[in-house]
């Protein structure tokens, strides 16, 4: 029997909780709840079989969209899973990507019976191998904000350098140092300072920043991306 | 038609040219000659349809043996690669992985009219997009060397700091500082001194040093690895 080939999709939004409303966002990921066996009633990530016409990232891209109406503002490949095992009805190798989307378009993403927001560190026991992907794919974005830019994937266009410093305490969970935190980043020059400020009647309303987007936003090499 | 997937490997070692025998080795990878079409008598990387019963890192370092009879210091998954059009007859998926090999096994690796070995910067036009392919493997090693402690396994289990150094200077192909080398690597703690010095009759004998084993040699997050 040849091996099947399914595409699946880690998605990150900030979003709040759709327990505690009022309280600050929270890093989450959609899952799709499963109509079928193996599993079925569990939770597992948006995917689906590879299809013949489309490369894989367009795949991942497609799922992404058909599950949440959005479209992600980063998407990388994270890992080709292929344990013997893993699939319960014969060989299935899955092709995971993960992806970031932005905050002000994750609020308005549907939700529905078969479709629901977790939180990333707090899901249930998901289908197949589904948890141990989603702790790669955690480690993986956290490693990633510790040296590279995709921060900036969340947000908007522009930001202020508190809505940045947000970004991160939220995916590293933990607390940073308001003006250690402008120190690192005008050091790093991957952000730019624009004329705008935040608008509204404040007496020293904060500035907006931008990436400096003659920097790649994620470095894959020679693969570009 | 289901997608077919495959599994091949990019190889590292440091290995004299066999064009220049007596000049210092360089950063080398195995090739297979294609026997069939498309693409007979192209060099290609060595793989191979993936196995029903294997998980796709045991097909990685099976293919490896099969075709060096080595056995890799490290293997690493690089990226699966699934763009539509790259395998010429039917849709293939190829997950790829990347390999060291112990330079003084590397020395009597199996070479014969259809694997011989070649300089890694220097390769002839290769079947499908296999050029892109190492362009990549490339890549990703001298960013991992520059970040983690893989050099080690082009070694042995005891190597002095100007070896650990050569290592560096072939695979990054830039002179690097010995002072400045020796103060690096000792506050990075990462290599441990033994009480070994290199044998022979030498006035002061070069220290050896090893790897601290406690460190992982890649970290993989919950990958292991």
């Amino acid at each position: 029997m040849p091996i099947g080939l399914a595409v699946s999709t880690v998605i990150f939004a900030l979003r709040p909780d759709s327990s505690r409303p009022d309280e600050p966002s929270i890093l989450s990921i959609p899952l799709v709840r499963r109509t079928r066996d193996p599993f079925a009633g569990r939770w597992s990530l948006p995917g689906g079989v590879a299809d013949d016409d489309e490369s894989l990232a367009d795949t991942a891209a497609r799922k992404l969209y058909e599950t949440t109406q959005l479209a992600p503002a980063y998407l990388e490949q994270l890992y080709a899973f292929g344990d013997v095992d893993r699939a319960w009805s014969g060989r299935v190798v899955s092709v995971v990507y993960w992806a970031l989307v932005r905050s002000e378009l994750a609020d308005q993403a549907a939700e529905g019976e078969n479709v629901r927001w977790f939180a990333a560190d707090e899901l249930p026991d998901l289908a197949f191998d589904h948890n141990r992907i989603v702790e790669y794919a955690l480690w993986r974005l956290r490693n990633k904000m510790e040296y590279s830019r995709i921060a900036h994937a969340f947000l908007g266009e522009t930001f202020t350098l508190a809505e940045l410093r947000r970004v991160h305490e939220i995916v590293l969970q933990r607390t940073l140092d308001p003006a250690n935190f402008r120190r690192q980043i005008e050091s790093s020059a991957t952000v730019v300072a624009t004329d705008e400020v935040v608008s509204g009647g404040r007496h020293r309303p904060p500035r907006l920043y931008r990436y400096d987007t003659t920097i790649r936003l994620a470095d894959n090499g020679p693969l570009g991306g």
